[in-house]
């Protein structure tokens, strides 16, 4: 199994280092696993041969740049190395995309597999890119953009299969229930952002999380995939947690509730807004975790939380989607 | 997919049902299920062309019996029909293994798969049987047996398959948590059991679920499973709730604990005990759910919960190994 990884960001890394790490349990394949190319946004390496993952790491967190050598397109990249799986880890764009949809509509048209943490792709062409996937014979796996090491996609597409799912309801932002937490203990909102900002669950530039954006992105490709919508990004009705102000927090806590930041998605509703939730309730957890509450029709109500970020957790989803994708072939 | 049921108590009935219900999931397969033979203790219903499975369960509730014939051996049922899956919902029974490791025994001998829900069997011949599946090309799929809806055994076996599993905590008997979850609210014991009785949770003699038997099955079944371990019913250490006492659940509630019982497995531990379990905790939860703590080294802790127990969520269990089953063989 030959690997591309696009994007040596954070989660790029981590996957690099699972590799090296879990390398014993590739063992038992015919087909052994190496990364024949990986690049950033500067720079690039390419062996067909095999990279050494740890030397990948190394050379970008020592110099910024994964490889040594300069490209224009990736898609050049991509061109220029035999491969089977296009492992998408770019920056996530959701206004067009970004270099993340060049690269996937780019392997997909030649018919290579595709392993995205990159929601933007996902969320705003959902329908073209899975349409263009099975027209090619290729195939689309996604775990990681939805809740990071919380195993929801693949559970409710591939274990749920027989279920009819009536409705996900979730924290799928671990920064924004991190914030609304500490507004429990009675912080300011502005003194929990900076917190979280501290802590390094909360970009310099928070936007993307407390207005809704990347929770919205999830319940976009939770609706196209779990529900088989045709939805965008736009569609979804979204209000993020900036204005959920201290005196609301106290009030909730007058009524034995906590506000949280609640992704809705069934049939008919496509949400993203705080909401007040009963202390005990499962969608009361406090900190960074995600957790999901799956309805469905004959097994009732499934939960599953797990930790929605962080370089090892991500990269543990794409692994099992790399597992996937190699049990089929086998 | 030619099916014999055997074992027609709530299960049996649920998941008959289920494939009434769900008939359009399998028109996609150019193999059609059907049932093929079904028994209980005491009567049969056999069909090489396929038995109505809403029939089956009318005859059931109407007269107690699921066929109008009588039989001497359930062997001698599974030696009469043509079958490809085994469904083994006979009543568990944790000294012997009873009727459903014979059949379990027998479907293997001769290649054929086996499902089953019935946790007497791998809990006293896990490596056995997996062995006697291995040697004939057969597979044995068990989801239902550990906390019914809950999905746990093909999430961890199959999903985290590229995961170590370091530990697994949970609480396995919804019925010992309803009665802990009712002491919380200041009854005592004998009382919050007559209750359970009364709502259908607690059978007449409620050994096998207040003395930690059952959750000690599924603990035993999740070591021999997720951690390969080759361990028996007998070697698990087993508290119940019996001796918890409304003091106990007072003070445990004066430190915001709660008490709950929990099962532990990992590659040292191998226990069910009650355990104190500060409020909050997601294993303090309150009701007949059951749920799991998943530690795992790269995607971290993973939860999941689901109902331990009920007639068409447990039958959703089997219905996901079936299908699973169907995916392979396609």
């Amino acid at each position: 199994m030959r690997l591309v990884i696009a994007g040596f960001g954070t989660v790029g890394k981590g996957f690099a280092e699972v590799l090296h790490k879990k390398s014993e349990l590739f063992g038992s394949y015919n087909d052994p696993v190496k990364i024949v190319a990986a690049f950033d946004s500067k720079s690039f390496a390419a062996d067909q041969n095999g990279l050494d993952p740890m030397e990948l790491v190394a050379r970008k967190e020592g110099t910024g740049s994964v490889g040594l050598r300069k490209y224009e397109k990736g898609t050049d990249i991509l061109d220029s190395v035999e491969y089977d799986v296009l492992i998408e880890a770019s920056p996530t764009d959701i206004e067009t995309g970004g270099a993340g949809l060049v690269h996937m509509e780019h392997a997909l048209r030649h018919g290579k597999d595709v392993i995205t943490v990159n929601k933007g792709p996902l969320a705003l062409k959902f329908k073209e890119l899975n349409g263009l996937a099975k027209r090619k014979g290729a195939t689309i796996r996604f775990e990681g953009t939805v809740g990071g090491a919380m195993p929801i996609i693949n559970l409710c597409n591939e274990n749920l299969k027989g279920e009819k799912v009536i409705s996900i309801s979730g924290i799928f932002n671990g920064t924004c229930n991190f914030i609304l937490s500490r507004m429990d203990n009675g912080l300011p909102f502005e003194q929990a952002l900076k917190e979280a900002q501290q802590l390094g669950y909360a970009e310099a530039d928070p936007k993307y999380d407390i207005e809704g954006i990347d929770a919205a992105c999830k319940v976009v490709i939770l609706a196209n995939s779990v529900f088989k919508r045709n939805v965008k990004f736009s569609d979804v009705s979204i209000t993020g947690i900036t204005s959920v102000s201290a005196d609301a927090i106290a009030l909730a806590a007058d009524q034995d509730m906590a506000i949280r930041l609640i992704g809705e998605v069934s049939d008919k509703v496509l949400e993203v807004s705080p909401r007040l939730v009963p202390k005990g309730h499962p969608l009361s957890v406090s900190g960074t975790l995600n957790m999901a509450q799956i309805l469905t029709d004959l097994a009732g109500p499934i939960t599953v939380a797990g930790k929605g970020a962080g370089r090892t957790e991500t990269a543990s989803a794409v692994l099992s989607d790399l597992i996937a994708l190699m049990d089929r072939r086998r």
